[in-house]
């Protein structure tokens, strides 16, 4: 437990240090001054979008992509290497273009505690939901092409910028790719485990943990194609692992940590590796028309949910779905430990206790 | 009328082959032989978004992007040297995603003589008008990242690759900005001329035509910086005739020739530079109050454009826009004409046709 409290506040000092050099990046962009963007001079709309993509950015919790790029970067030399800082602003970018896109997807009007952008717009224009929507796409889409540009306008050498740029670029793809099968997954019958693992790949595993090692790495001077069949190896253990214990947290996690009611898996109708759990135990008629009923239903009630988490408990679903993230985080760590040879220890060390850290989470 | 010709037959020639270059690429995504986007291979979703993005692309009109960036690489050296395919592909996928979107935003059901991807999903999903949203909106996405993923991950110099997508994720940045201040300039009272002049050029201009310019001359290996203020003026100025010979068509063209019925700024409620003049016209009570009747009403009948449009010819809107349009392209052809000095005659020639091709064209 002491190793994760080590991890955790290097993590700390790692969010820290990027929260204030993104929001100098936001300032930078209507600043004619340095690197601005031209055109939100001209009206009042472009402007705003930039300050809803702000204050979305700057919102960030845990910025897991940011630690692990710099603990990637720390792999090979101390310091922050030149890039380091653009490549951090330009995955979290990435990340608030996809939460603007996917709160248009999902209909949610909460994103980090607050309006997320396409509810901020409806609340801004109630009689013109067209416009609202329209607004929204757009600053998602600004979100995406910001996220390639500060890698490519802010004077970085060209072969590193280059490189750079073709990652995100690449995973850029990659995870709308993993947003259509997110969308798929919830079509048909029950999924296999195959394209449940096919959706965390794509989705998140690559853009959050393989895509800030290969920067970070990068960054530092080092080639991420060298290590590439360990590099995936534990970006998908380690990327599994932590979606297994968030899905686990929707349905048996505690609610005041979460921050918002249980459920929402069940309620919406995902098919999440609990719910995929759940729908192939062994469950009598009344268990299985209960999950019925339940699965989908937006005003699923709360008493509802926990009928529904009483019998996930009993078909061991809860042990199940905690063993395989335990096991996918305790591959990842001994793939960790092997780095130790050749990279240093204190960088080492932290990708050794992320795992644990990841599964232990209470939100 | 001969020199137009000219032009348009090179014109043809270059859409030819990129046409044929544009399927190929849409060949590879999906070819594991050959730069494929991994997951596709996983899904339905992600290979139907590529099919309807394939559809769409090669539905694609004049290619004058096209067409500029070959005559642009021309300016400096024959033949085609190498990442200016793809650079023409890149920025045919920046104007697919800007249509994706443009049809969710404006709610298009038709495209380039077809359903747009917004309309094709939802024909697909006529009950879940949510889920078509989301998988247009993701479809979009796509093509912006494939954008920029075809500059950078197909084996280009890196230097070159990086300058090339440095343009364009910044015009992608400032078409977004543009597309904001399309939606605000239909929001207050009739915009003043500054303003729409900052819509064309943000919306249009950058992207169809000074990116081109410079993408055609990096590839040729000069360096378009050296030329900023020239090729700048030379692109608003055609791109200011272009976009007011468009905003005379919609009211003024012959609608066998357009494939469509016109009007549609004048019911959408677009304030063209055609609408602005109008709408600044000494009117009197009678034809006032029909322009505010149909001004913004999807429903207006054809009988009352044709009231309108005669409105606008007996207050001379038709003559002065044309003789806008007019103007900037003799602007844009004479500051083309001075290139002779420096440049190769035939690629000089075409862009002295360009413009007086562009304000005649008949759609």
């Amino acid at each position: 437990m002491n190793r994760i409290t080590a991890a955790r506040r290097r993590a700390a000092e790692h969010r820290r240090r990027f929260d204030a050099r993104f929001a100098a990046y936001f300032d930078g962009l209507t600043d004619p001054a340095g690197g601005a963007l031209d055109g939100p001079q001209h009206g009042r709309f472009p402007a705003r979008a930039l300050e809803l993509l702000r204050d979305l950015s700057l919102r960030g919790g845990k910025r897991l992509r940011v630690c692990v790029l710099n603990e990637a970067a720390g792999l090979v030399a101390e310091g922050s290497p030149p890039g380091l800082a653009e490549a951090a602003i330009s995955i979290e970018l990435l990340q608030t273009h996809g939460l603007v896109h996917d709160d248009i997807i999902d209909g949610s009007a909460v994103r980090r505690g607050a309006p997320s952008v396409p509810q901020a717009y409806l609340d801004e224009y109630p009689d013109r939901p067209g416009t609202a929507l329209g607004l929204a796409v757009l600053a998602g889409d600004l979100a995406a092409f910001l996220a390639l540009r500060v890698l490519l306008t802010t004077g970085l050498p060209a072969g590193s910028a280059a490189a750079m740029a073709a990652e995100v670029s690449d995973v850029g793809a990659s995870t709308v790719v993993g947003q259509f099968l997110d969308l798929e997954r919830d079509f048909g019958p029950v999924p296999d485990l195959e394209f449940l693992d096919a959706v965390t790949e794509f989705k998140t595993t690559r853009y959050s943990v393989l895509t800030p090692l290969r920067l970070g790495l990068l960054a530092a001077g080092a080639d991420p194609a060298r290590y590439d069949g360990e590099l995936r190896r534990y970006a998908t253990a380690l990327g599994t692992a932590n979606m297994l214990r968030d899905d686990w947290l929707d349905l048996f996690g505690d609610p005041g940590a979460a921050g918002k009611s249980l459920g929402s898996d069940l309620r919406s109708g995902r098919r999440s590796y609990v719910l995929r759990a759940l729908l192939n135990a062994d469950l009598d008629g009344a268990e299985r028309r209960l999950l019925d009923g339940a699965l989908g239903d937006p005003w699923c009630a709360e008493a509802t949910v926990d009928r529904v988490r009483a019998i996930a408990r009993r078909h061991g679903v809860d042990h199940s779905v905690t063993a395989e993230a335990e096991r996918h985080a305790r591959e990842a760590a001994a793939l960790a430990g092997s780095w130790h040879t050749r990279w240093r220890a204190d960088a080492v060390t932290f990708f050794e206790q992320l795992p644990a850290w990841t599964v232990a989470r209470d939100h």
